[in-house]
C-alpha cells in the first residue's frame, strides 16, 4: 500500500483567489482539484479540467499559456489531451504533479496564483458555460457487490434460505458491465422494455419495466493497467487507481430477476449508468483513509493475496453517501428535493484495492481509463440502503415522500441525483459534485 | 431480415489470378474476401487487409494505387484505416461495394484484374511476411449461451434437478465479456490462477487452475451501432452485422464453479479470449444460409420482437466447426493435431440477428467493432460438443488421443484450433482460416 503523502494541498489554511472555493460547503475547494473532461458551449472539442470552487480551470489554456511549464512534455501533452486516458495512462506520480502545480496556481498569495489570476478571463471557465462529460474513455466496466450489507439484503428478497453466498467472504464477488451506455450525470435515462414475469416459471410478457431503481454506487478510474497474464500484488493496487466518483447503476428489478440466472445481470443494467463528471484523485483523498472492514468474529480471514496490513489500517475511505430525489410533482410545485438515505462508503466489505487484485488476479488485464464499481453502497441501518429495492424491502414498504407520493420503484420524471463529499477535522471538506439523472418515459 | 444478395461474387465458375486461391480447400477463395487487421513484418502500422488464397491484398497499397478509385472518399479512407471499426461503422453497404470491387481486382481474365496483376508485388503480401491482429477495436464483448445443447449438458452437470432454467427458451441468455482481454489467434494464453474449492462450500484454496477448457464459438463484429434508447428491430437487425469470425472463449472451470453465483462469470473467462483475424461477411455467407433452429413441439414460439418469418427461414448460418488439438507430446513426436469434435452453428437455437435484437431491446448502444459470440456450439451428439467439459462430462470420461494421452481438460502446451467453412452444392466452399492458442504454464 502506498504510504500516506500528505503535502502542501491537504493544508487547510491554503486559500484560493477563486472565492467560491472558499466557502466552507464547496465540493471543490482548493484542497481537491479533481479531473474532468469538458467542453465550451462555443466549441465541440472536449478539454481536460480542473475543478475550483464554481470555476473550472481549462488545462488547454492555462497549458498554452505556459502555466504548465515545469512539468514534462508528456503530461503537457496529457492535459491538451481529449479525454482523461493519457494522463492515467501516465499514471498517479504525475497526475500527483499536476494537481501540486494547479494547486500554486489557483492559490491566493503566491507568486504563480498571482500570474494565473491575472490570466483569469482566459484560463478560468465558469460551470455554467460548459458542458460535462464522461471523463474517460472507458474500456471496460467491471461492477461489484462489496457491501456485505446490500449483498445480504438482497440475497433475503430472492433467496431467503441461503442470502449470502458461500463464496461472498472469500473474494470481492463482481461482473462485468457495459461500458458503451455509460453517461454523463444530466443525461437523461429512458425507461427500459423487457421481459418480464408474475411467476418464476414464466411465461413473459414485454412490457416497459415497472421497477426501475438507482443503485449507489462509489466508481474507480484505473490509472495505467496491467499486462494480460500479470496480476496486480495487493500492496501496489492503489498505484493503479487514478481516482474515484459516483457511479449510479440504473436497474431494472423485474427485467433483472427473470434473466439474471445462470450468466448475471445483462439487459437490466445495461440501458444506462451515470457516472459524475468530476474524478477525485486519491491523493485528495489522502486525508480521509479509514480502516477496512472489520470482519464481524467467525468471518474468514481475507486469503494472503487479499491480505495486507496497510490495507486493512487504511484500504478505506469515508465518504458520507446521499440519495436525493425530485419527483416530477416537486419539481411542478417549486419543492426542493429530498433525501432518500445517507451511507457511507468506509462500510464496504472489500476495499477499492482488494477488488483491483482480485479482478487482475488470473491475469486479466486492466486498461488506463477502465471503470471499476463498487456496487450498491449499503450501511446495516435503514436509512443506509443505497437503492430503492433495499428501502422500499421489494416494494412492500414504499417511502413516503413529503408530497404525500410514494415510491416502491422510481416513477417517470423522477430525478435521482447522488451526493458524496469527506469531512474529517483539521482537513478541508472535499466533495464529488453530482451525479444525476432523470428517468424518462418509456418508448411509446 | 436483408433479402439474400446473390451477386457476381458468389459465382462459383470465377477463378482468380492468385492461383492458390483457386484451390478445392482454400478457405479464402475468390467468393470469400474476408477483412481482417495486418502488420508488414517490416512496419508497425496497421493496415487493412482481404485475404486470398494464401496471399493477403494489402488495402492501404491499393488504395494508394488508385485501384478503388471508383468507391466514396469515405470508404476509400476507411481502408487505409488502422482498424475495420471505420469501415464498420459506415455499414454493411459500403462493404459489400468494397467486396465487389476487390472480387474484380483479384479475378482472372478481367481488364481491373489485369490491371491489378501487374501491380502484385505491390498490392499483395504473403501471410508468412505478415503478423495479424485483433480485427477490431472492440469496444464492448457480449457473450452468449445459445446453444440449447450446450446449455442442458452444463446445466445437468451444476443443476442435476434444474438443467435448462426457465428463461432459457424466451431469451437469447448473454452476458456482458471482457474486451481487454481478447488476442489475435496465435497469441500464447497463460494458465490463470484463482479460487478453487473442494466443496460447494468452501473454503477455497487459490491455485493455478486445473479445469482449464476452450469453448468453440461463432462470433459476430457489429457494423453501425444504435442509439442509446434505440432498439433493433429483428428485420433490420443483420444490417447491423458486419461479419463473423471463430472465437475460443477460454474458460477455467474451477474458478467458474467457485465464482459464478450470483452475478456470472468473472475471472473464469476474463483472463483470455482468442479471436480469428478474418472476418467473414455475411455477404460471402449469404449462400449457406439455413432455417433457423426447429423447435421441438412443446417448446414456445419466439415472441413478437424475437419472430420474423425471414429469421425464421433463413436466420442461421450453415457452418460446420471443427476443434483440433495438438498437445506437447504430439508436437515432439512431429504428429499431427487430432480433431476433438466436429459440430454445425446452424444448430443454434437463437440466431446471431435474435442475439443482437434482444441485446438492444431494452435500449442499450451496440456500437461498430463491438463483438457478440454465440456461446459454446455443441450438437446433440457426444462428438459435435464444442468443449471438454461436455466432451469429457466434467472429466468422468476423459478424451484418449492417438497418443495413448488422455484429456479430462487442458494440459500446459496443449494448442487448440478452432476451424470453421461453409460447403454447398453450386457454390465454392468458403472457410474462417484458423483460431488458434496454446495454453502456457502458470505463473511461478
Amino acid at each position: 500500500m502506498t504510504p500516506p503523502v500528505l503535502d502542501e494541498t491537504h493544508d487547510p489554511s491554503a486559500i484560493s483567489w477563486v472565492e467560491s472555493a472558499n466557502a466552507a460547503d464547496t465540493d471543490f475547494p482548493l484542497a481537491n482539484l479533481p479531473f474532468g473532461i469538458f467542453r465550451h458551449d462555443f466549441e465541440e472539442r472536449p478539454r481536460v479540467g480542473i475543478a475550483i470552487g464554481d470555476r473550472v480551470l481549462d488545462c488547454l489554456a492555462a497549458t498554452h499559456e505556459g502555466l504548465f511549464h515545469e512539468l514534462d512534455p508528456a503530461v503537457r501533452a496529457a492535459l491538451t489531451s481529449w479525454s482523461l486516458n493519457a494522463l492515467m495512462t501516465l499514471g498517479r506520480d504525475d497526475a500527483r504533479a499536476v494537481r501540486r502545480v494547479a494547486h500554486r496556481l489557483l492559490r491566493a498569495n503566491t507568486p504563480e496564483g498571482a500570474r494565473a489570476r491575472a490570466m483569469a478571463g482566459d484560463i478560468l471557465a465558469s460551470t455554467d458555460a460548459i458542458g460535462m462529460r464522461v471523463p474517460a474513455e472507458i474500456g471496460d466496466y467491471s461492477d461489484f457487490y462489496a457491501s456485505v450489507h446490500h449483498a445480504t439484503n438482497v440475497g433475503s428478497m430472492f433467496r431467503p434460505d441461503n442470502p449470502l453466498l458461500p463464496n461472498y467472504k472469500w473474494m470481492p464477488i463482481g461482473y462485468h458491465g457495459r461500458a458503451s451506455s455509460i453517461v454523463a450525470s444530466g443525461t437523461p435515462v429512458r425507461r427500459p422494455w423487457g421481459q418480464v414475469v408474475s411467476s418464476p416459471e414464466g411465461p413473459p410478457t414485454v412490457a416497459p419495466s415497472a421497477r426501475v431503481d438507482y443503485e449507489l454506487e462509489v466508481g474507480a478510474f484505473v490509472a495505467r493497467g496491467n499486462r494480460q497474464g500479470d496480476t496486480i500484488p495487493l500492496a501496489r493496487a492503489e498505484q493503479h487507481l487514478f481516482g474515484l466518483c459516483l457511479v449510479n447503476d440504473w436497474s431494472a428489478r423485474d427485467i433483472q430477476q427473470w434473466e439474471y440466472q445462470p450468466l448475471g445481470p445483462f439487459l437490466s443494467k445495461s440501458f444506462a449508468t451515470t457516472v459524475s463528471p468530476w474524478v477525485v484523485t486519491l491523493d485528495a483523498l489522502e486525508p480521509f483513509r479509514t480502516p477496512s472492514f472489520a470482519r464481524p468474529a467467525g468471518d474468514p480471514a481475507p486469503l494472503p493475496h487479499l491480505n495486507d496490513a496497510a490495507d486493512q489500517a487504511s484500504g478505506g475511505f469515508g465518504i458520507t453517501l446521499e440519495v436525493w430525489i425530485c419527483t416530477a410533482t416537486m419539481r411542478e410545485a417549486g419543492k426542493p428535493a429530498e433525501r432518500l438515505s445517507r451511507g457511507d462508503f468506509g462500510g464496504m466489505y472489500w476495499t477499492l484495492a482488494q477488488m483491483l487484485t482480485h479482478h487482475a488476479s488470473a491475469g486479466c488485464n486492466v486498461r488506463a481509463g477502465d471503470l471499476i464499481a463498487s456496487g450498491t453502497v449499503s450501511g446495516p441501518e435503514r436509512g443506509a440502503r443505497g437503492c430503492l429495492l433495499e428501502l422500499a424491502w421489494r416494494g412492500q414498504t414504499p417511502v413516503t415522500l413529503s408530497t404525500g407520493e410514494t415510491r416502491a420503484f422510481l416513477h417517470d420524471g423522477d430525478e435521482i441525483t447522488l451526493r458524496g463529499w469527506c469531512e474529517r477535522a483539521g482537513f478541508r471538506r472535499i466533495g464529488f459534485g453530482e451525479c444525476s439523472g432523470v428517468l424518462g418515459s418509456a418508448h411509446a
